[in-house]
């Protein structure tokens, strides 16, 4: 780290500082320069957080250098981490792609049974479906719970795919673990530390999706906080964070695939469904994120969209989806990926 | 509701349309414009999901015309709620100022109690300190956990102040209801909505803060969520969002004040220390909070923020909170409102 | 547009707001609901600002329908646009893809030949340097005026490439016109009304880069300026919008390519220079711009980024640049679009 | 300015790194840590750019540690500055309050003339009104032009108030110069260079408000420009930036005006009408900016919102008014403020 001097600051006020950082483990380096006096802090940032160094009088500022994350950072593991799911099914990242698709929600064994066929048809790898829902109102859909994960379950043994669900709560952790192949965070809970620790303590897969105004940096330490539970199988998931833009539901940060992967070992993908919540931007979405080199799509399908329990309209049709697959497959092919 | 209809929209698109909406359980009234055709839907919009019309081929958008917030909501209640905090030694809202004020967290129980004296002195209603710390790193200070709760009641018995405290997960929600007055449910958990039905089955009040990038719909449907379980005792707080200012740690949206208190009785405090981040701005927000009619502040202080576990450079020093003090009291008087 | 009245609503507010839209050309529909009443207005929603309709008592909100601009909308134009630059030299849209290269800003003759060189034989088709420079600090080097144009000129009729360059004040227009291929119009001028119209007296293209917080809409009204003068060779740019992202430079609204082209018949590009800042993360981000159909991208280039005047550290070295033009020309072929 | 090398950083670019910075003339104190390497440049950080030294091989970031102002520092100029408007008439600045008042643009003699003598009687101390209008869409109101001005110079002349009003163009400068006490530049022009340039060579004050998505520094920087031109009668106005939050046309960033006055001799007032949008909001945002300590506040006032020409839904009535300027008195005598 790096501390800044006030202009103004005293003699008494740099020595007590150089006191201060050397009682917390720093070996400082002081630099009068022309307009400014700076102490360069060595050891490790991680040792104390900046804000007490902040508080110290006559200190302007603290930068700091490293990295906050360890775990998650590409220095700690250099090659791409490539995740199992479902028993080594499928594998994401290190030029494997996951092509996760299915309803937003599960709504019956019936209607999952007809939309799993469509997907598993088209070429998807995983299998998605809601069981508890993050609902923005009360009085909207929560979810089948538990039957919804049953069905989810059958499903996904019906048509041979693994399946992917959110969890919620600390408290569902353990029906989940037992019914699904992989945890899913959503946005709203990427900073549920006692849930991330919860899945941390798991070995099962971890899709953890972006908050909607978590940075780069924040999503990585949420990924840090189920590593260092010993879980080594975080996914990560960009799904559009909240702007000004209004015609979206969301803005996809698709620079985001790249600035994770320069600094992180984790795979990456795309949730296009979410990020726009529009339809007709999906496909195009799906593309740019391979050509970007996301390690996979997270892609909402529903067969009868009008009728469906939340989040109709930001589905694509089977036929639609068939098609951006085929898209997609050559996509891959031409950059030399592969679709488990 | 308004369902506007795409302008290439077809007669038998439009008759779907229309029944559609009849099994929703909607009346519909269509109006052939110059330039658009649209359906205006006669019901409760909260009936059905905006999503299930969208999804409707020829529907171009749905507008919401009714709040999706009930019980929250202005109309519900006409006029301001008023929160009893204490069993009713400190009231929030209708004109009663609450001012809580405390160290970011439990550090120890003298500690605690030098800055309880400290804030009661300088008139201070109600005591804050944080016992489980939701931090952005695995590897920071996560709080003290039920020792804390504990050293925060005894501290709070023996200054006379109720106690509020942050709770994070589902599970600690009995301990916390056991030692602390009021829950707090931080940012990050605003939309935790297992958590919000989970403190909506007690009884005790709840101090609701404003998520990172929520909108005020979106913290008045938070609010709805444990309105709805039972529990009226909620007290807003707007507390920052997060922008592209890199000078400040959020924005503090200070019209979200009189913005929530149009639509909802529910009273709002400030708090500006997490808002800004910068102890330099601390006391200015907090008397813009009260000229803007917020219901109370939240402000940290702490006798040595340099030696702070956690946020000690947001922390104002105990004279400065006493003279922010004395200076809120004379605003208070001119505007008319009490502090209990 | 659709005027919601308040619940509390008179019936000679009523009466009034029916005859002020009757006044203002409007023909009401009064719809009287279980919850509320609104009034559907039939006639053309551009006639009357919504801000009059606002104002009137009783009145809660008034929802626009119809889209504000029209002859940059599709409905306007069915058939993608295709803008010719340089004497038609070089076409962008309809499947024409721009490849815009060159240096931050014009330095020197010698400097800007050898990039030129460099970007040509890569395979660019459109050469841009900057002769005046929007600077955020008064004291920054801002661009060598009229002499950098006449470089620019030369260099581009040596290499064979028209030549884009920006243009910042009104009075700068006759001089840009005379020595450019193109004008660019940069992200803090896209709501200088006054240059729009200037340059849309012209018949030159024009590059109108997004502003730093427009939405897609604002983008498409501030092309209707342009439109409405009579110049119809607008090319959009998409170069990133600010956000809390604190990791690039601007976040990069990628779904805004298939947002705009859904809308507009005009060409869109992409820029990911300034929208990331990031020489690592370019060229990702301008192969998912051509997989998101973009019309092209427009890629900041220089020899010795660290003497760069402006931006160096944003710019590819020539090598990174021929080699991310290889791979764009595939994807290219794939997609069935071509480079002039 | 501080460079951080990268972890895998060799000796030779090291070397190179210590070469480069003697070149640009700083002298380097290279700091060996336990995990980085920095560089401290002791010298002028405005002396070159960041951008040079990032673009350096081996160099990660750039940290900049001076401020890149200086003349609308406080360093520069201890006191607060005092502008004087209207040949001395009203003082903004060190104590004294701005309350400027009018309609959003001027519409007729007779209208100015009813408005004005209104705000004149309720107290407020500079009179405004657009005569050139900056518009989304080219198809709404675009002012009076100098028609406008010389009918605000009238009735300005005939309350005795002195006048603000827009400049959007370079060459509207000497017109607005002619009849206006005082120039606007409006937040889509706050990075209009070349206007800023230019009313930085007059000396009547200048009322600068933030661009949309400007931050603090940024709004600093084009005061800069101005003061650089050798004007130093600049006043800064806060109205509202960009953000998620759909309920109100922008979020005001009360936070500012601190912020501003740490590191500014310059005044800053607050614009609750453009920031908020709705008249609802406008009076407690008014209220707020004063106790928060801002330099004045400007507000749309109109006595027939619903006839304006535009933006008259966010204008106050003139008994509104009356009644807020009532506030505002008894809130500025409590705090000590005049109000000339």
């Amino acid at each position: 780290m790096i501390v800044v001097l006030r202009t103004d600051v005293s003699e008494p006020q740099i020595n007590h500082v150089l006191e201060r950082v050397q009682e917390l483990g720093f070996e400082p380096r002081l630099i009068r320069g022309e307009f400014r006096t700076i102490v360069g802090l060595i050891g490790d940032d991680n040792k104390t957080a900046a804000g007490a160094l902040e508080a110290i009088p006559g200190v302007e500022q603290v930068l700091r250098i490293l990295k906050p994350f360890k775990m998650a950072s590409r220095e700690f593991h250099k090659e791409d981490s490539i995740v199992p799911v479902g028993k080594g099914k499928v594998r994401i990242g290190g030029g494997h792609l996951a092509m996760i698709a299915g309803p937003c929600a599960v709504e019956s064994l019936e209607g999952l049974r007809a939309i799993a066929g469509h997907v598993k048809k088209a070429g998807a790898n995983i299998l998605r479906g809601g069981a508890f829902k993050p609902r923005t109102s009360p009085y909207a859909f929560q979810g089948m719970g538990e039957d919804g994960l049953k069905i989810l379950r059958d499903v996904g043994d019906e048509v041979d795919m693994p399946v992917v669900t959110e969890v919620m709560d600390t408290r569902q952790v353990p029906l989940v673990e037992k019914w699904a192949d992989m945890f899913q965070i959503g946005a709203r809970n990427m900073q549920n530390f006692d849930l991330l620790k919860e899945v941390g303590q798991t070995r099962k897969p971890v899709l953890l999706k972006r908050g909607m105004s978590a940075t780069v940096k924040d999503l990585l330490m949420s990924a840090e906080y189920v590593l260092a539970e010993g879980n080594p199988n975080v996914v990560l998931c960009e799904r559009g964070v909240r702007s000004f833009e209004d015609s979206t539901r969301n803005m996809l940060d698709m620079s985001a695939v790249p600035n994770v992967k320069g600094q992180s070992h984790l795979p990456i993908i795309v949730d296009p469904s979410h990020a726009t919540g529009r339809p007709d931007l999906i496909p195009s979405m799906a593309m740019a994120s391979v050509a970007a080199k996301a390690d996979g799509v997270h892609v909402e399908v529903h067969d009868c969209p009008e009728k469906a329990f939340s989040d109709g309209p930001q589905a694509l049709l089977p036929p639609q989806f068939a098609s951006l697959m085929d898209d997609l497959r050559k996509l891959a092919t031409l950059l030399g990926r592969t679709i488990d």
